[in-house]
C-alpha cells in the first residue's frame, strides 16, 4: 500500500465523513462533519493515519504520492480561501495539528500561521493594515515552529524575549515595538541557526509544511506518548492523522471579529444566544482581556446580517448534532467561519429544559432527550446547589456523602449545636458520629466529618435525613478543645461561617450563594419519558416513614432495603439493646426483646402505611452486636480515669460511690472485651446472629407480622418482604426461613388474617453468589448486597481502604472507586454467576440490588443488561437511577439503536 | 411388581451379592458377600427393600408371593441349621433385624430369639441343658418384641422387674431364680394384654414373624427416620430390608463359647491372631465381665479344631476383604459361626505395617495397599503418640494446633519456662502467646493456649518447630498471678504434671506414657509406593532453615510458602522493623530497610543452601504493619499508668522521667492508632505495602538475589520463586513484578549472573480467582492461599469465627470446619474457575496451594482432581500429603479402578 502512489492519502474537509474517525482521526472526522452540516468552516484537509504508519515504517519516508496529493489538496484550499500560499501579496497561512482516533497527551499540538517567511510577513501585514501585527505573529511562529518542529528548546527563546520586554516601560509583550520586534525575529532565527548546527529557519513554505507535517507523524512514537498508550492500553499501531487547515483572522478591521457563544443559556436552558464578541480582535486579544467583549446580542447592531448567519447556523448546529453547541468563531471581512463545536457543558435543570424543549422543536425524539441528560446531574435539581456562578474558595475536598449545598457556622459539640439550632444555620463538625450525636446531626444544616467512608454512620444518617454531609475530609484537623479546624493554611474557629457541598465534597470558606431546587413540568416530563422507557424496577433504601416518604415522592416503587438495625438507634431502643446483649441468659434476652417488639411493631406499621400497595423489603439484624454497645477504649479510659479519681479523694462516701460505678464499668467493659472481633466485617453478623440467638429472628418476624395484620386491617395493603442477610450456604437460609414462616402462621392465624409475603436473602458474600443455586430453592427473592460483596470480593474493608485506595486510583492500579461504581469484571463476574445460578434452579425468582451501587448509572447499565428486576438504592437517587435504567434499556435495545442511527441519518 | 406373586422377594445368604447392596441392604449384602466368601455364617434369608416399598405402598400388605416366599426360605434355613421353627424338642430362633443400603438410626434395630413360646422355651431349655437360660432368654425376648414390635412402653417391663429384683438378695438380674422369671414371664405377657386392649403376646411363631416383618418395615417411616431422613439428604424411596438369620449359641456347653479376635495385632500391626474368647458363654457373659475371657492363643489346647479353623477363616477373610479384620465369632457344639466381621481398627504404625505385609503375602498390589493407610494416621508414625494403651483423665479438648504428644510440668511465665527448662519437661501455659513469649516456647516440651485459632501466633511458631501445641481450649481459666489453671472441676497449679496432645487437641491429667515415633521400613516401603503412583507434587510451608532441613528429610520436594514476616519478629529484627514502620519519611524507612537487608539475605541463603537443587518460593510482606507494634490497648493502659504514677510522686527527677516517657508513649500510640484498622484482614496488607512502598519490595528483592547470587557462588542450585501476596487486580501484580524485575537485573548483572527465577502470585482474594485470566498474563506461577481465600469467600474471620462455627458445625448448617476441610463447593469452585482462566491466557503457568488444606486428605485428592502441580503444607504433614496424593491419583484413574475391580474378583 505504502508505494502505491494512486493509494489515497490525503481527503480534503468536504470528502471526509464522520464516521471514518480511524482513517482521518477525531479532528479530521469532526471538521468533515461539520463541513457536511453546511457549516462555515475554513477550508483545509486531512492526511490520513495511514499515511502515518507508512512514514514511521519507511524510517521517515512519505508515502509514494503522499506529498502530491497533499500539493494537490493545498491548491483546492488556495481556491476556497482566495489566497495562495507563500504568496507575497495575499499569502495563504494554514495551521497544522495533529489528530489521532483518540485524544492523546503528549503528541503533537498545534503549529500556527504557517507559511510566513520574511517576504510573505510584509502580505500580511498589508493586508492586516498592521505591520505590528504581522511581526508578532511571524516571531510567535518561528519559536513555535522552531521549538514544536525543530526540537529547539522553548527557553532559549523565552530568554531572548524578556530581555526585550525587559527595556519596555512595563515589560510586556504588547508594549513592543516595530522595530524590537523586527530585532526579535532575527535574534530568533539565528537561535535556530545555532542550535540546529547550520540548519537554517527554512524559508520555504513548502519546507515548512513538509517539515510540520513530518513532526507530527515522528510524535506518535515520543516518550510520552508510548507510555501513555501503555498505561491505558491503546494500540501503538493505529497512528495520527494531521489537519492543514486556512487560518482565518479576526482582526482585518471593523467587518471583522472573534466571539465564542452557547446556541442556549447554559445555566437556565433558556432559548437564547448567550455569548459574547471582540470586533477587529483575535481570540489572544479576548483572553487577555484588554478590551470588554460585548454580549452576543449587540452583534445584531453591529453586523446584521453575519448574527443573522450565526443565528441560522446555530439552528443548524442544533438540529445537526442534537444538543445545545458550545462554538468558537471568526469573522474575517464580514465572513463567518465556525473554528470550532462541541457539546456545551450545562447545570442539571438546563439540561433537562433544553432536552425536553428539543423534543419540542422536533430536533429529538423522547428516547434521545432521554439519552442526552447525565442522571448525576439531576442531582442538582433536588438538592440547593452551590451558585454555579459564584466565586468560591475551596478548603479541602472530601467524600460526597450526602448531596446538596448548605452554609452555616460551625459547632463541634452535638449539644451545642442542637441549643444553637433555633437561631442559627449550623454546620456540625467532627472526626466522625456515633449515635450519641443523633440529636445534634438531626439539628445541623451539613455535616462534616474528617474520618469514615461512605457508609460511616454520619453518611448514613445523614443521607436518610436529605442533610447534606461531606465525610473523610483527611486535611481536616480538628481541636474539640481549642474549637478550632485547621484545613491546608485556614484556621476556622467555632461560629466561623464555612459552606458544604455534598454533591462534590468540596468544602468551601465562608458564605456562599445556593440555589433552591426546582422540579416540576420539564423535570416531570423527562421521567415520564424515561420511566416509559425502562425495564428495570426502582426502589428505595429507607428506614423510617419520613424516608420512605420522601421516597415515594421521587417515585420510587418500593423498599427495596428497610435496615432494622437502625430502628435501635435512638435512647430508649439502644438501653433496651444494650440489655438484650448484656443479658448472660436466653430469658434475660427475651425480657428485653419483649420491650422492644413493639417498638419495631411500631416502626413497621409506620413505613407499611406509606408503602400502601408497594412491596416493602426488610432485612432482619445484620451489623455485630458490639456496635450497640460502648466503645472499648473510650471504657478503658474512663475506668482510668475513675481509679485515678478514686486515689485522689479522701471522702469515704465518695470513695462509695466511685468503688460501685468501677464495678459497673469492669462488668461492662469485661462484656464489650468479649464480644469484640479481630475483624466485625467478618465477624458474628447477619444471619449467623440469628442462628445463634433465634429468638432475634423470632421477635423481628412478629413484629413484622403483627404491624403487617394492623396495617392490613385499616385497609392498607401490606406487602412484606422478610431478608436474610449474610447467608453463605443454603443450610442458613433454610434455618432462618423456617423460623420466620413459623412465626407468620403464628401471627397470621391469630389475626385470622391471609397476607402475601415472600423470604430471601442479601447475596452479598462470594460463596452465596456460588452456591446461588442451592440457595435459590430456600428464596423467594435475590438482593444483592454489592457493599459487601464488593468488600469480600477483594477483600478490601470500605473503613480501611482510605489507606492506599487514593494511592491506587491516582496511580491507575483500580480504574475507578470499586464502592462508588460496581468493578464489573470482578465482583460484577459474581453478580451474573449469582444469578445465572439462581434463576436455574428456581426460574421465578425475583432479584434486584440494594448496595450503594443501584443508584450509579455505570452500574444500573450493568443491572439492566444482565437482566435484574429492580435496583434500590438511597431516596435522593430514585430519579437518577429511574433516569440512568431507561437509558440503560435504551442501549441495551438494538431496536432503538436502529431507530437512532436512523434519526441522526435523518437530520445530516 | 407388587402385585406379581412370582417377583423374587426373598434371597437366601447365598444367592446375594455384595453388589446387591440397594435391593439386599447393607447387612444383607454384606453377610451374602460372607457367605460367598466361604465364611461359616449362620444361615438366614433376605427380604429386599422392593418388599418394604410394597408394603409401604399398599397400606400395610406385603407383596403378593412375599409370605410364602419367606415360608420356603425359612424351610432351607432349617435344613441348614438342622432345627425347626416352632419346634417342641429343638427349636430353630432367629434373630430379625432390618438393613437400609444406606445405615439410619431411628429404624427398628434387632430383634433377637424369635421363635420362643410357652412351648419351644421348654424345647431350649433341655438342649442348652439350663432351665434359667431358656426362661431368662424368654422374658428378654417377650419384653424386646413386645417393646420393638408391639409398641410397648419399655419402663413397663422395667417396672416389673425391678420389683423382682428388689426381692433378691444383690438385686441383679443374674440373681432371679427360674421361679421368679417364670412369674416375670407371666406378668409381661399381661402387660402385653392389657397395654394392647386385648391383644395377646403372640404364641404363634409365624405370627411372631409376620408382626416382625411387619414392624421393620414400618419403622422406615417413623418419625425420626423421616427426621434423619431429610437432615441427610438421603431419598425416602429406598425402604430397608429385612434379614432374618438363625440364632447360634455359645451356651451349649463346653464345646460352645463365644470370641472377639482382630486377625492381626491392631496395635502393632504383627501377624498373629490378637483377641479373647470364653468357653460355654454367651456375648452377654463377656460383656459382664463376671468370668474373665482367655486369650485367643488357649484356643487351640481347649478346642485345637476350632481353633485350625479359626485360622484357616482369618486367612480367609483377609484374602477376601483385603484388609485385617475384627470379628464376632460363636462355637456351638464345636462348630465355628462368624457373627459378624469388620476392617478392623488399628494405631498409624499398625496400619502401615499391615498394608505392606499384605503385598508381601500377594494379598493386596501396592496399589491397594496405598489405598489402605488413612492418611491422617501417619501422623503418630511421626511424632511421638500418648500410648494407646494407657488409662487417661481428658481434662479438656482444644484445638489440635501442632501434632505430637508431650508430658511436663505446668509453667505460665515465659522466663521461667527458659530458667527450668535445663532440668525439667516443661509445659507452657498461656492465655495465648506474642512475639516477646519466643525464648519460652522454644524451651518447652508442648505448649497450650487458653485462646487463639489454628492460625495463632502459638499455633504457627509451635508447628515450625514441631513443638507439640492446643490453642483455644477455652474451658481453662488461668490466672498468671495465683499460678494456677482451672479446668472444669480440676485446678492445675504451677509445677503439677500435664499431657498435651497436639494430635487430637486433648489436655491429659498428669503423666501419661508416650510412644517415640517409628519410621523406617515399613513406611519407606509405603511411601515409594505413594511417591511413585502420585501425580501432585508435594512442598512444604518453611519459613527457615530448620523447617526446610525437617522437610526435606520427610520427602517434600521443594518450598512452597516461605512467609518472610516470620523472619522480622525477635528483638532486633522487630526493633528495626518497628523503626521502619514509625519513621516520619522514606529516608527513614529507608534506613531502617538498609539494616534490615543483611539480616533477610542471610536467612534467603540458609533456606537456598537446605533446598539445594529444589525450588522455593518466598512470599513477600503481607501482614499489616501494625501487627509488627505494641498492642494499642496494653499501650494505652501503660500510658495511664504513668499519669498514675506521676501524680503520685513528688520527686522532680522522678517526674521528669516519668514526662519523658509519657511523651514517648504517647508518639508510639498515636503512630499506633494511626495504623490500627477495623478490619485488618481485609485492610493495607499484602502487596497493598509494597504498591505504597515500593522500598519495602526492592529491600525484599534485594536480598534474595543477593543471597541467591552468594548461594549460586558456592555450587548451589537456586530456584527462587518470588510470590506477591494479596493480589486483586492484574495490574497490582504488574507493578510489583516490574520492581522485583529490575531489582533482579540489577544484583544479578552486579554479580555478573545468570539464575532462573520466578514471578508469580498468590491467589486468595476471590476477585483474584475471578480475574486469573488477567493476572495469569504476568505471572509465571499462581498459589492459591485457601486460607484467606476460605475468609474471604465465606465472609468469615478465622479469629472471630470461634463465637459461632462450633454451633454451625454441631447443628449442620456446615458439614465441616472450612478452614481444615476446604469447601469445595464454595471456595474450591473459585479456585477451579482460577486454575480454568490462569490457564487459558497462559496454558504453561505452574499452580499450586498453599493453605493449611495442603495437608488435608480429601482437599488433597480435590486438587488433583482439578490437576493442580503441587500441593504445599508444613513439614510434618508433607508425608501425609505424599499418600494422599498417591491415593487421590489413584481414585481418579480409570486404568487402576479396572484393575482394582479385577483383583477383586481374583480373590472371590
Amino acid at each position: 500500500m505504502f508505494q502505491n502512489r494512486d493509494h489515497k492519502w490525503v481527503y480534503l474537509f468536504q470528502d471526509g465523513h464522520a464516521t471514518m474517525k480511524n482513517l482521518l482521526g477525531g479532528k479530521g472526522a469532526n471538521v468533515a462533519e461539520m463541513r457536511h452540516a453546511g457549516l462555515p468552516v475554513p477550508p483545509g484537509f486531512t492526511i490520513t493515519t495511514e499515511a502515518c504508519l507508512g512514514y514511521l515504517e519507511y524510517d521517515g519516508q512519505f508515502p509514494e504520492g503522499m506529498w502530491s496529493q497533499t500539493q494537490a489538496a493545498l491548491k483546492e484550499v488556495e481556491k476556497a480561501a482566495g489566497k495562495t500560499f507563500g504568496n507575497v501579496d495575499d499569502p495563504l497561512l494554514v495551521s497544522v495539528r495533529s489528530g489521532a482516533a483518540i485524544s492523546m497527551p503528549g503528541m503533537m499540538d498545534t503549529v500556527l500561521n504557517l507559511g510566513l517567511n520574511d517576504e510573505t510577513v510584509e502580505g500580511l501585514a498589508k493586508i492586516s493594515g498592521s505591520r505590528r501585527f504581522a511581526l508578532d505573529a511571524y516571531r510567535r511562529f518561528i519559536a513555535m515552529f522552531g521549538h514544536i518542529v525543530m526540537g529547539v528548546d522553548t527557553e532559549k527563546f523565552d530568554r531572548v524575549l524578556n530581555r526585550f520586554k525587559a527595556q519596555t516601560e512595563n515589560g510586556r509583550d504588547t508594549d513592543l515595538s516595530e522595530a524590537q520586534l523586527s530585532e526579535i525575529i532575527e535574534a530568533f532565527k539565528l537561535i535556530v541557526f545555532s542550535d540546529r548546527k547550520g540548519d537554517d529557519f527554512p524559508q520555504d513554505v513548502f519546507d515548512q509544511l513538509r517539515m510540520a507535517i513530518s513532526a507530527v507523524f515522528a510524535s506518535w512514537n515520543t516518550r510520552r506518548a508510548v507510555d501513555y498508550r501503555r498505561l491505558h492500553r491503546i494500540p501503538d499501531d493505529l497512528g495520527t492523522a494531521v489537519n492543514v487547515q486556512a487560518m482565518v483572522f479576526g482582526n482585518l478591521g471593523w467587518d471583522s471579529g472573534t466571539g465564542v457563544c452557547f446556541t442556549r443559556n447554559p445555566s437556565t436552558g433558556e432559548k437564547v444566544l448567550f455569548g459574547e464578541y471582540l470586533l477587529n480582535a483575535q481570540g489572544e486579544d479576548v483572553v487577555a482581556g484588554i478590551r470588554t467583549p460585548q454580549p452576543i446580542a449587540e452583534l445584531v447592531h453591529d453586523l446584521p446580517e453575519v448574527y443573522q448567519q450565526l443565528t441560522e447556523v446555530t439552528k443548524k448546529l442544533e438540529r445537526h448534532y442534537g444538543d445545545m453547541q458550545d462554538i468558537e468563531f471568526t469573522i474575517e471581512r464580514g465572513v463567518l467561519y465556525l473554528l470550532q463545536t462541541r457539546t456545551g457543558k450545562r447545570t442539571g435543570p438546563a439540561a433537562v429544559r433544553i432536552a425536553v424543549e428539543l423534543v419540542d422543536e422536533g430536533v429529538l425524539n423522547p428516547q434521545s432527550a432521554v439519552m442526552k441528560v447525565d442522571p448525576v446531574q439531576l442531582d442538582q435539581l433536588l438538592h440547593p446547589m452551590v451558585d454555579p456562578d459564584a466565586d468560591v474558595t475551596i478548603l479541602t475536598t472530601g467524600l460526597p456523602a450526602s448531596p446538596g449545598a448548605a452554609t452555616g457556622q460551625v459547632v463541634f459539640d452535638p449539644d451545642e449545636a442542637e441549643k444553637l439550632s433555633a437561631e442559627h444555620h449550623i454546620i456540625l463538625v467532627r472526626h466522625e458520629t456515633s449515635p450519641d450525636d443523633f440529636h445534634g446531626m438531626a439539628a445541623a444544616r451539613a455535616i462534616l466529618t474528617a474520618r469514615g467512608g461512605m457508609t460511616s454512620h454520619a453518611a448514613v444518617v445523614a443521607r436518610g435525613m436529605g442533610t447534606p454531609c461531606v465525610v473523610g475530609a483527611g486535611d481536616l484537623h480538628i481541636d474539640y478543645e481549642k474549637g478550632t479546624l485547621a484545613v491546608n493554611d485556614y484556621e476556622i474557629k467555632r461560629g466561623d461561617w464555612i459552606t458544604v457541598d455534598g454533591s462534590t465534597g468540596n468544602i468551601l470558606l465562608d458564605k456562599v450563594p445556593t440555589r433552591q431546587p426546582e422540579l416540576g413540568g420539564y423535570f416531570d416530563t423527562l421521567m415520564n419519558w424515561a420511566d416509559s422507557f425502562r425495564r428495570l424496577g426502582v426502589r428505595a433504601n429507607a428506614d423510617n416513614g419520613h424516608d420512605a416518604t420522601v421516597a415515594r415522592q421521587f417515585g420510587a416503587q418500593g423498599i427495596g432495603l428497610c435496615r432494622t438495625e437502625h430502628m435501635f438507634f435512638g435512647d430508649e431502643r439502644l438501653a433496651l439493646m444494650r440489655q438484650m446483649i448484656l443479658a448472660d441468659d436466653l430469658a434475660g434476652r427475651k425480657q428485653a426483646l419483649d420491650r422492644l417488639l413493639p417498638i419495631q411493631r411500631h416502626d413497621f406499621i409506620e413505613i407499611f402505611r406509606v408503602m400502601d400497595g408497594l412491596p416493602v423489603t426488610i432485612r432482619l439484624l445484620d451489623p455485630p452486636l458490639h456496635e450497640f454497645l460502648p466503645n472499648f477504649d473510650e471504657l478503658q479510659m474512663e475506668l482510668a480515669q475513675l481509679k485515678l479519681s478514686m486515689q485522689q479523694s479522701n471522702q469515704f462516701t465518695e470513695i462509695d460511690q466511685i468503688l460501685r460505678e468501677i464495678w459497673e464499668k469492669e462488668q461492662l467493659l469485661r462484656r464489650v472485651e468479649m464480644l469484640r472481633e479481630a475483624n466485625p466485617m467478618l465477624g458474628h453478623r447477619g444471619c449467623r446472629l440469628g442462628l445463634v440467638f433465634p429468638e432475634v429472628t423470632r421477635m423481628q418476624a412478629t413484629a413484622i407480622f403483627e404491624a403487617a395484620c394492623e396495617a392490613a386491617s385499616t385497609g392498607i395493603t401490606v406487602l412484606p418482604e422478610i431478608m436474610i442477610p449474610l447467608v453463605s450456604t443454603a443450610a442458613e437460609l433454610e434455618n432462618q426461613r423456617q423460623i420466620v414462616k413459623e412465626i407468620a402462621q403464628e401471627v397470621l392465624g391469630a389475626h385470622g388474617m391471609v397476607l402475601k409475603y415472600m423470604i430471601g436473602t442479601m447475596i452479598e458474600l462470594p460463596r452465596a453468589a456460588l452456591t446461588a443455586d442451592q440457595i435459590a430453592t430456600h428464596a423467594d427473592f435475590f438482593s444483592f448486597g454489592t457493599n459487601d460483596l464488593t468488600q469480600t470480593t477483594f477483600g478490601l474493608s470500605r473503613d480501611d481502604s482510605g489507606r492506599f485506595l487514593p494511592h491506587y486510583i491516582s496511580n491507575k492500579i483500580l480504574p475507578e472507586d470499586p464502592f462508588q461504581v460496581l468493578d464489573q469484571s470482578g465482583v460484577g463476574e459474581l453478580v451474573e454467576i449469582g444469578v445465572t445460578k439462581g434463576r436455574k434452579s428456581n426460574p421465578g425468582i425475583k432479584i434486584g440490588i440494594c448496595g450503594e451501587h443501584g443508584g450509579e448509572p455505570k452500574s444500573v447499565a450493568f443491572c439492566d443488561r444482565i437482566g435484574l428486576n429492580y435496583v434500590s438504592c438511597s431516596p435522593f437517587r430514585v430519579p437518577i437511577a429511574r433516569l440512568a435504567a431507561a437509558q440503560a434499556a435504551l442501549m441495551h435495545s438494538q431496536d432503538y439503536m436502529k431507530q437512532f442511527e436512523g434519526l441522526e441519518k435523518q437530520r445530516l
